[in-house]
């Protein structure tokens, strides 16, 4: 830094402090009307929202998006991978940009609050501060990335992970990513030209709901995010032999829906019998033929682990492990397992970025509870190249993806005021 | 009886009982040929048997199946169902018929043992019979039963069990039963004239290799069938909440792949925990939505239950249903149970003909198992319109349905002189 870049500094310090003083607080029913006004872009009939990226509800809200953003004072663009940016000028140009948003395409029958929530509040943010007067020290982005239910899209291009296979995957609308980002403005054939490398922004927020009943079940308002929870994928089959149901002695089998069922239940003990929020799940379980009178061959099943740490999963996975081959013994079976690419690495939240956020949750006088989020996020991407920070609010008995998804307006307003905040801490915080 | 027919009884017995002592044996190289010949009609390039009823294969092995019943001085014809009935007259035109035989159709990519052992088995006997000059009263009648595979169609139709629904189903060949049946030379819309009557026969018969591993496993030439079980089957859903497998505390899901798979567990138990020759099977599964990164919202699944005592079925399922409420609470989730009709009435085999059949054997030396069928057959539905017995020989390893199905020529020759001499027993025996 300059002397004449660190005089604007000390200047917009200044400045800055005293608005914080001001603790300039979001029109909580501005934000509301915004997120409303944007459920109306593709609620069908069942009360969920088919606003799936690259539909025309997609389109027709992403234009309401970008009004919205000019209305802030942001210059919109849309970048090659179609997200929409709002940038709003700092006052020290040689500051790099301190980003925040979310998405706003959701699952066909999903519901209005998901990425709507931090992307509305992060416009909401904006126009809070121009109303304050208050100018940042660093340029403010915010993003609404690309399709981030169909595999976060968008912020994968910008970390640069965003491969061409990925491309060409057919989505839910019927035409690949590829046709979906040109369909938006965006041009696929020069993705890799938007690729952030580390230290290109300042730091990345996102506001989100939970998805998940922790915060709704203990009555708390804010979720600090410890990271986004690495994800394990492996496949189980189960080998014996596929026989007539019917002639077929008890004793004679070789029957792996039997060491299957054994499986799952041991994987749901082992996971729960160590300390921590780690989970495990099988949610999927076929047999092989399949057919009521036929003792199966085969039984297929998924197992899933997130933790926040990887070398808890895997720890966890070796117990389980030693279990399957005892199981399989057990029943005359045998078993393959086959480790599958998922998510694997957690994208850990910046240690400074969660204790801002604390913080100023407390400041406000709202109750606080650290916790990971078991769900990916645009931010998990973002973390590759940026000290990440997460907020989350309440979503009512944890559900989400679902047109029963909510969270109330005093939990919304209470979540963009601590990012409006924290933005204007890591203003001041970072350089 | 009147006094004319009574002395040509006598005159019949007298001669029966002279063939009987000189045990015409069949000729075991000539019954082996047959059926390799046979099963030359549709063998694949897995060494597998594609002769679905009514395909091509079908149909020319209908046709070799005719020219061998003419060769052994059958009069040769298709009933309006597109049995093959072959008809040898018997000294006594006022007695009924003494039936039997079995189908020669596969299942796709099936074997050669299946129903062609006890369908060669019958021609072979009719022939055995003529070669060494011996009439019987009564009159026989070889029948190669439509479509035994598909829904044993053929001797539904005899049973007067055939319903017109039956007849619209779609078969493994692509196109309809009736269709089909059309095809191979019978007229579907005549099917009913063709009903049978308790009395028209005097017995029916079929030899059949066991689909099971009971008589190879043994050691045993001969199994006396007690009767062909009854089938009852039942679909259970487990209903929980589809969740987000990364959101969801373990503590708060309700998760019914967990009750389904405790469910499978006890049912394997509960079957077992009970003296007899019962059988109990999950061999289908399905999670919705089912995927792996959601704990499913529901688990269906499919028991199916057999024994020869309906009575017996139901006590160990009351059981099992006590049970499954148990394992709901246990998760936290609630099921559902529908039964579903199946093959609800098991068919036994008459008592004294099981006793003729192991008297027979015996006296050819062979050692007898008495033993359910717990596969259907043709024999099932006859066993409603005539006293009924089975013979079963052994099936290498109890492998059906299969290209690895294996009956030695030794074991089928076996069957098949069990099922002359039972023939010529009965033909004394019945009046």
């Amino acid at each position: 830094m300059n002397l004449k870049s660190s005089s604007l500094f000390l200047l917009i310090f200044s400045f800055s402090s005293f608005s914080f003083a001001q603790s300039p607080l979001v029109n909580s029913d501005r934000l509301h009307g915004s997120l409303m006004k944007l459920a109306t872009f593709g609620k069908n009939s069942q009360g969920g929202s088919d606003r799936v990226a690259f539909s025309e509800y997609d389109i027709e809200a992403r234009e309401y998006v970008k009004n919205l953003m000019q209305e802030a004072g942001m210059d919109v663009s849309v970048d090659f991978a179609g997200n929409i940016i709002g940038k709003k000028a700092g006052a020290n140009p040689d500051l790099k940009p301190i980003a925040f948003g979310s998405h706003i395409d959701e699952v066909p029958n999903g519901g209005d609050y998901d990425g709507p929530v931090g992307s509305m509040s992060a416009i909401e943010v904006v126009k809070t501060l121009g109303e304050n007067n208050v100018m940042t020290q660093h340029p403010l982005e915010v993003i609404i990335f690309t399709n981030e239910e169909g595999g976060v899209v968008g912020s994968r291009a910008l970390a640069g992970q965003l491969t061409e296979e990925a491309l060409q995957v057919v989505t839910n609308v019927g035409f690949s990513q590829y046709e979906g980002i040109k369909k938006i403005g965006g041009n696929p054939d020069r993705i890799k030209e938007i690729k952030l490398n580390p230290g290109d922004l300042a730091a990345f927020l996102e506001l989100h709901i939970e998805q998940g009943g922790n915060l709704d079940r203990e009555g708390i308002d804010i979720g600090v995010v410890e990271g986004i929870v690495a994800i394990e994928w492996w496949e189980y089959t189960f080998k014996g032999f596929a026989n007539h149901a019917g002639t077929t002695p008890m004793n004679m089998r070789k029957d792996p829906m039997l060491a299957a069922a054994q499986f799952i239940l041991n994987v749901n003990e082992t996971v729960k019998s160590v300390e921590g929020r780690q989970v495990g799940t099988v949610g999927k379980i076929q047999a092989f033929p399949g057919a009521g009178n036929v003792i199966p061959g085969e039984v297929k099943l998924n197992l899933e682990m997130r933790d926040l740490s990887s070398e808890k999963i895997w720890s966890i996975y070796e117990k389980i492990e030693s279990q399957a081959k005892a199981i399989a013994d057990e029943y005359g079976v045998t078993y393959e397992v086959k480790h599958i690419e998922v998510a694997s690495k957690p994208a850990l939240a910046d240690e400074s970025i969660r204790q801002v956020i604390k913080q100023n949750a407390e400041k406000l006088g709202l109750s606080t509870l650290s916790l990971p989020s078991g769900a990916g996020h645009d931010a998990q991407e973002m973390a590759r190249i940026a000290p990440m920070g997460m907020i989350f609010i309440p979503s009512k008995n944890g559900i989400s993806h679902s047109p029963q998804e909510f969270s109330s307006q005093e939990d919304i307003a209470n979540g963009a005021n601590v990012l409006v905040q924290t933005i204007l801490s890591l203003d001041q915080k970072l350089k």
